[in-house]
């Protein structure tokens, strides 16, 4: 594993990240929370304060191909800049009959038909983003995807999760909740 | 997650499959035991008495398509046939170089050079196999491989793991240890 390939999100009444709107778009919501800490590390943690702790890893590649990993290494940006003041964090679970294709279908339904990975670079490097699998730990979600932006870009992030929505891959989705922060400076 | 995903294989002084022969091909060897016991369940399971626990879950397919896993599917059998009296618990590590690859190459080596797949078909269904993951757990090794086979297939298991162990894709293998193991009647 490499360090910090650990995160757990803790959602409760105070963290670095203020809740400005949740969406439980499918599948049972997630209780409401005033602020959201991510705290990536070698081990999972807890609190007694938080009202939920989301687990997930930072792992392997699952679908991409070489010239599409060279073309987002080229284009995406790291987290934490200083203007990235806006983040969403999306808990999605997909269905059993998306885990039991096999993996040259789930590829064409990801990429060449609901074209996922090139959607998602036509908004870098505005769009930062990291993925944590949960699914091999029996984690709550299989997927959490965090992102980051700038407030000019809020528009552009509503335009990338929304034609991400309407693709054939999110059919397999079965539970999705969508939580949009602000980074709190006091 | 399916039901019974997880497994701990508990290495001690007693338990169903009696170790027959232990070498450690790459990387740190496990510490010598007689006995193995594999626990298939929800959660994993801990013995104090043990010498090892390793731990993994069962998982989607990473490399197969549809043709194959279809194939697969007619051809192999279950675990637990009464004459599967013998047994193989192989757990294997790869190395970073081989994860930092993107997906596309991993199952060109894996496969289209080093005929993973088809050559495990070739020996089905006598000798039955199950793919446990550790990697995204953090656990010991990336992945714990079972096989089950009769007496009778012993010879056959050792072509197997020899023509395995002979490709391209075993060059990325950085730990292996490979315990034969016999059931214990007693």
């Amino acid at each position: 594993m490499k360090a910090f390939s650990r995160v757990t999100f803790l959602g409760g009444a105070t963290g670095p990240w203020r809740v400005e709107k949740v969406s439980s778009l499918r599948g049972a919501p997630l209780p409401a929370v005033g602020a959201v800490q991510k705290v990536e590390a070698d081990t999972f943690v807890t609190d007694p304060a938080a009202a939920w702790a989301l687990q997930g890893v930072r792992s392997n590649e699952r679908y991409l191909n070489r010239g599409e990993k060279t073309q987002l290494a080229k284009l995406q940006a790291g987290l934490g800049r200083p203007d990235s003041t806006r983040a969403a964090l999306i808990p999605i679970t997909k269905s059993n009959a998306w885990w039991d294709l096999p993996q040259d279908e789930r590829r064409s339904i990801l990429e060449e038909r609901s074209h996922h990975i090139e959607i998602g670079s036509r908004f870098l490097p505005a769009i930062a983003r990291r993925l944590f699998h949960g699914r091999d730990l029996g984690a709550d979600f299989d997927f959490l995807t965090w992102f980051e932006f700038a407030e000019a870009d809020v528009g552009a992030f509503d335009d990338l999760v929304g034609a991400l929505r309407r693709t054939e891959e999110w059919h397999y989705v079965e539970r999705e909740v969508d939580l949009r922060l602000s980074l709190d400076r006091r």
